[in-house]
């Protein structure tokens, strides 16, 4: 660490620390609690934020599935998720008072009377844990199903909240699959739930880095000045994994990678990028300032040179060599599904007026990293001669969403010797080395957000709906293209994607 | 390291290195050679500058001094501390060469015969290494004798070049004790050399860190919009020693710690901090710059409350008892010499009016340590609430000339976990992590640009004489005003001081 301790605040006191956001009394009820998601992120955020002390006594757990458990059957899995997947360590008595409110509710989404078992369990949290009528129910199931499940929460009257208390839905991505059905589904859900009790799941937004996108903006002076057409050249908003497609064939094909990534979570990341500062730090503001955003967006003219969309074909990954696309199992040999997508983007406002952003996602990509880099544009004049410079690249701030959290600021510097030759160095910030807490889950983080009705990190219907908006023509275009590219698996995508920055006179980062 | 390997720039040719600086033909004559400063820092710095191929084959170095030493005697000292301190390793061949070079000439500075002996010893380098008439005259002796050196060079035709070839004076701080005696000095000198064969040297403009000021401000975009008074709250220059006098009490005692170290280093760094962007960077455009700053410098009107000097008294450092100022062997139990001194001052110009700079020096503080600390204002609005931010310190870039080279960005950064807290953290940059080249010691640097002719690191005349002429009314004022003030050896400097910038709101850095 640098010797920076910094200035001594004498009006500091150090009783003084901030009050914890706990939940009141509550409960959550899980449809598809037997599937991945619950077992690997919710059980055990559920125990983490138990654990922390930031749930109420008597909180309640609801499982409800088709299996055949009982109560003590649905307890045992969760211990076992927690055991397995809890960032905080395992306390017996946590568990313990924990374990006290689990309930399961056995059933299709279809019976009638396991949901009238639901509202009866609901009905008897009330009395013996005091959960005081506070639900959220937590809709881990494909889309095709949430229809069907929000119908039945009206029909046993389980959406209806007792005077003095809430009920919510949360539901997870996607949220349909184009504008269309966006708006349909966003319609059978609000038929049942008031705008302000649906959650959306967008777990990006979870992230300690994709909170502190706005800390980092608003709360400094420093970088607000500069985060504008006057002297930002571009922005690169990057989504790279190393994996496949692994066993999700089925979810993923036809669906692929933009709608996949960058319909939710890199448009996400470009509104808090690109947004005006909130009058308040609340669900109102920031979504006004986000809508501002999306409603700015435009496509350039031509998507066919400013969108590539492409699929893996065999390589090498860590050393091993694996199947393309193509070959995976359960996709059709004649599949069109981007696995990586990459879009140019422009925001027409006053800010961001000519300053090129530019998302790319992709799978089997040679590393995993989400980042945010936003590239500024070359000093207007320099005193050093060119030869002192040419190695120079451009200024750029880079927000590390994962992995290695933290920001990075590159810039030039002079290279130690007896003549003036300037050379890129970078300037880090890392979350695990500057902070002694550590990082919650997103889940925790917006589970609890969930219980406690804050909905500042979850896109609202009408963000969803712009972001369709945006993505549509885009899907259409490649509709009526021909072939998706391909990339070698383990590489940094296709060459199209070079070539479309190389015509704008720039270069992808290979962070 | 972060993972931020950047841009792949496919123009450069790595074959392409820049063009090392190499001096031409010449020889240094060192006046006072028998000194520490001689032994420590320039034999080591011209052996390091062979050693790096950076001077002719014929390279000479004279010594001149009283000693009773042959050429023979010489060089075994020169040997000896070269092997003492040079900075890169011993290599015999370069050594060989390079003391193929070296004379003695022994004698005082009043004594005809030996300035005759040192003009003949000067031709016969011409003609036996290759010097080619071109000598640079390193005057590392008390101020005092400079008159009488450079008139016995003058009288022994040693000052005049011979057609088509160079002679160089390079004089050592202090350059005066203010601006009457700073004129007088400069006058002398300037009867037998013009103001460009005149290198005066501030050791601290020879440092990386001090010449990466210029390549930070102006060879990247990111700065240079904020380095103004709509953003920068204050400026902290900060060079504190944990040393106290040592042996130097004949030196020191009346001159004191703001003539020691304000008027030239720190002066200096204020004058790179607040400069124009230079129309080139070469001397002329430099000292045009730094005059301004120099020319729009004020004092404030009181300065009963925006200077203090102090001296230390006993203390802890180190885990040692140390002995106060006034109880150090040779210093008079009456002084009023500071080794201590803060000055406020304020650069009346469009970029700076209204942002004070604080300067402070001391001896015995508490840490080693030379800063540029800019420190911004607070955000104009925050959409946080004031408990979120209320640990938030103001945003500053600091630039850390010694020791840990490099730079530091403080800004708030949101706190892991489930609340939005804020809380101040660091971005770091350090030259010894960031390059495989070893910084060269700023002897190196310095005597390399006075064999190359290269006045960019050299104060001017006119620089001398504006930073007297800022600190002339803080001394005459002290010579008025009682007795300094006190502080413990080890601490961070008198109450007075924190007294003075508390008056301001604001708080000196404990860096």
């Amino acid at each position: 660490m640098p010797p920076d301790s910094g200035w001594v605040n004498p009006l500091r006191d150090p009783l003084d620390r901030r009050l914890p956001r706990i939940a009141g009394p509550s409960g959550l009820v899980i449809f598809g609690v037997t599937g991945d998601l619950s077992r690997r992120k919710l059980m055990p955020a559920v125990y983490d934020l138990a654990n922390r002390g930031l749930l109420p006594p008597g909180f309640s757990l609801v499982g409800f599935a088709r299996r055949e458990w009982q109560d003590q059957d649905f307890a045992e899995v969760v211990h076992q998720a927690v055991r397995d997947h809890a960032r905080t360590p395992f306390r017996e008595e946590v568990w313990r008072q924990l374990s006290e409110g689990m309930r399961f509710v056995q059933g299709d989404f279809g019976d009638d009377a396991a949901f009238e078992q639901l509202r009866s369990t609901v009905e008897d949290l009330d009395r013996a844990q005091g959960t005081g009528g506070n639900f959220a129910f937590y809709l881990s199931v494909p889309p095709k199903f949430f229809p069907e499940v929000v119908q039945q929460l009206k029909d046993h009257g389980l959406s209806d909240a007792p005077e003095g208390s809430w009920r919510r839905a949360v539901i997870e991505k996607p949220f349909g699959h184009d504008l269309a059905s966006a708006c349909d589904l966003n319609e059978i859900v609000h038929e049942v739930f008031a705008p302000d009790e649906v959650f959306r799941i967008d777990h990006y937004l979870g992230k300690e880095t994709v909170q502190n996108i706005l800390a980092l903006r608003f709360a400094n002076s420093l970088f607000e000045p500069i985060w504008n057409r006057s002297y930002v050249d571009h922005v690169q908003i990057t989504m790279a994994e190393d994996i496949g497609i692994g066993g999700r064939a089925g979810y993923y094909d036809g669906i692929g990678a933009a709608r996949d990534v960058i319909q939710n979570h890199l448009l996400q990341l470009l509104a808090l990028t690109a947004m005006e500062e909130p009058a308040a730090f609340d669900a109102a503001s920031l979504v006004t300032e986000k809508l501002k955003v999306f409603k700015a967006v435009k496509l350039p003219a031509d998507l066919a040179r400013s969108t590539v969309r492409a699929q893996y074909a065999a390589g090498w990954q860590g050393g091993e060599k694996v199947a393309g696309y193509l070959q995976e199992e359960g996709i059709a040999p004649d599949s069109r599904t981007d696995t990586y997508a990459a879009i140019k983007l422009e925001i027409d406002n006053r800010r961001w007026a000519g300053v090129p952003f530019y998302l790319r996602t992709g799978k089997r990509i040679g590393r995993r990293v989400t980042e945010i880099a936003v590239v500024f544009q070359r000093a207007p004049h320099s005193p050093f001669d060119s030869t002192a410079t040419e190695e120079l690249g451009q200024n750029a701030l880079v927000i590390r969403v994962q992995p290695d959290e933290g920001v990075t600021v590159r810039f030039g510097s002079k290279v130690p010797g007896t003549s003036m030759e300037l050379r890129d160095v970078t300037m880090d910030f890392a979350y695990g080395e500057s902070f002694t807490e550590s990082s919650p889950e997103a889940y925790e983080r917006l589970i609890l957000d969930v219980l406690l009705g804050d909905a500042n990190l979850f896109p609202r219907t009408e963000e969803v709906e712009e972001s369709w908006r945006i993505l549509d023509p885009v899907e259409e275009f490649w509709d009526r293209s021909g072939k998706p590219a391909q990339y070698a698996a383990g590489t940094w995508g296709p060459a199209e994607a070079d070539d479309m920055l190389a015509r704008d006179g720039r270069s992808w980062r290979r962070p």
